[in-house]
């Protein structure tokens, strides 16, 4: 088979430049004698990866100078646990929303470690979870260390239509499948973290951005691997970064600027989510159970109505160059993640198929 | 500059046709379509391959079925932590042998969890840390849940020459930069751990081999991803494995069978090493510091006893095309991490510069 279209949710197809040129330098990385996936991490070849990286992301999202960017070991999960071990005071209070398998992971992992509450929770959405909560300020604890929510849920194919307002409480966000896929306005957030294999790379790294004056204060017995102050200070030596996985991502932040940076990668996954939604709002065979105000630009969801036409889509899709368009085992249905690496075609070739698809299959229900 | 022979201790150099064979299926992996890179967690291409690993790794090291295998993101370091947290009982009560930095910080991760004590140490050996402590039994307290030693200690050139009796006492051991350099008796050990960016691939991935009875009964706090029970529950979807370094790492088990198993990878390593070793024992121009009986066979330490020659002959060596032959920060010095990636003609060349460089550079001392 020639590549495909590959609608994964996560590790997530590759901008082909991307990979084109990550192969093409893959023996021997500048000329320096070896791959970049050899390189120790005290190299000058490595630290310049590393440093661009920085330099790049930064950019891309106008980070200021009072946030760090740590590119960490390990994904968004590890993250659960590593921000209520960091940002809980001695009170250790903090309230979660809950809008989604990740956010209810997270939620359990600070629970074991304060008075952790659910704030609010749409899992008694019908479907579940189809809807992200209305936030108002009065739903945080005044007293609350951090507000924690998950910007874009994968599996329920839902994302926050606007920044919640927590007043003076700390903002801190799961970005897994947002980040980079449009702008944000960081200065809303104490702290945002993000694994990178849906919008920025590949599987084996997380970002955490975070701003400095909340950190530096970790609960008795948090590991020197979950502690921002400690990672930040960047003892290399410590823990080996994950330097091919840096090496990626900081391919993706020089393909997002070559193209125009994060308005334009907005204007493409919004042209491509457009092209699916726009078809489903305008037909009575598949339906599309989120919210319309809390849609996913970047994980569409849709559903014949029967497990069995379900399948059948995705096996003919499949045959059709249009690859992993299941949706999660816990809901069924089809799920196309069209995140940045998906070009406009695959997007594309999607409706056309979805079209024939309903031409050739009656109803089942 | 083309490929070259890279010394370096880790990330190190890997096989050259275990670049080449990762090259070629880079763009679409076993006709699928996709990059490994691109690969859902939960496709049956990602899912054959850490079958694959498995059971190669398995076999290559005789595993019995009562030890787990985890192919876990991040590094050795999160494990540092991870142990304690798993393995101490009620009374948490650990012994740990300190022979090196890595050691070090073990037990310095571990002291925020229970009674730990340093049961021996090799810091007070001149230079420091240029052998490892001897063990006897009587070494232990009876009741420590487990005794940890770092097998391989990179920065100072040492090994273990044989595994400690620790009686009834459950052996741990960090074999980063040891795994798979030549055979091993698992069943001598209750847990090994090793980061794969020495021997096995590259980094953001860590093996953890652990045997069954010993886990189960984290201390409360530990989070989910550091708890062993959970993770070889290999719930794959809470956290996504490190894809692409399990792949890397597969193709290597690959290549290790495919030219004798562990037991030619031994004859190959101590090959290298003794063209070094026998070469430093029959001269006077260079000191090797480390006590013969504890000598690596991975990591070859020397020095010319100025640091000026020493950073002479570091950089030209560079221009000959042998790479990263600075000793630690820490330590100074030249090291030639000589892992199962470094071919015998890259050592051979080695010693050969060693020669030219002692002819044409008369001692400064």
């Amino acid at each position: 088979m020639d590549r495909v279209y590959n609608f994964s949710s996560g590790p997530a197809m590759l901008p082909e430049s991307v990979l084109q040129r990550a192969q093409s330098e893959f023996m021997n990385y500048d000329g320096c004698g070896v791959s970049v996936m050899e390189l120790g991490s005290d190299t000058p070849e490595f630290l310049g990866i590393i440093r661009k990286a920085e330099e790049n992301l930064r950019s891309l999202m106008n980070i200021p100078g009072n946030y760090k960017i740590l590119f960490l070991q390990g994904g968004s999960s590890m993250q659960f646990s590593a921000i209520p071990m960091n940002l809980l005071s001695d009170h250790k209070c903090a309230d979660y929303v809950v809008s989604g398998q990740h956010s209810k992971s997270a939620y359990i992992e600070a629970k074991k470690h304060g008075d952790i509450v659910i704030a609010a929770s749409s899992a008694g959405a019908t479907p579940a979870f189809s809807t992200v909560p209305r936030l108002e300020r009065s739903d945080f604890r005044p007293d609350a260390d951090y507000v924690h929510i998950c910007y874009d849920n994968p599996i329920y194919g839902t994302t926050f239509p606007e920044i919640p307002d927590t007043g003076a409480i700390p903002l801190v966000a799961d970005m897994s499948s947002y980040l980079l896929s449009q702008p944000i306005d960081i200065n809303k957030f104490a702290l945002i973290y993000a694994s990178a294999h849906q919008c920025i790379g590949i599987a084996g790294m997380t970002i955490v951005i975070v701003r400095d004056d909340i950190i530096g204060s970790p609960l008795p017995g948090t590991p020197g691997v979950l502690d921002y102050k400690f990672l930040a200070s960047n003892d290399i030596k410590y823990d080996t970064p994950p330097i091919w996985s840096i090496y990626i991502a900081n391919l993706v932040f020089e393909w997002i600027q070559s193209i125009g940076g994060l308005v334009e990668i907005k204007r493409r996954n919004e042209r491509k989510a457009s092209l699916l939604y726009d078809y489903l709002d305008d037909q009575v065979y598949y339906t599309a159970p989120v919210d319309k105000k809390c849609r996913s630009m970047v994980n569409v969801i849709f559903l014949t109505g029967s497990a069995e036409l379900d399948r059948k889509f995705i096996a003919e899709a499949k045959e059709e160059g249009l690859l992993n368009l299941a949706g999660d085992n816990s809901t069924g249905g089809i799920r196309a993640s069209i995140y940045n690496g998906m070009p406009y075609d695959g997007a594309l070739k999607l409706r056309t198929f979805m079209r024939k698809f309903a031409d050739e299959n009656p109803k089942l229900i």
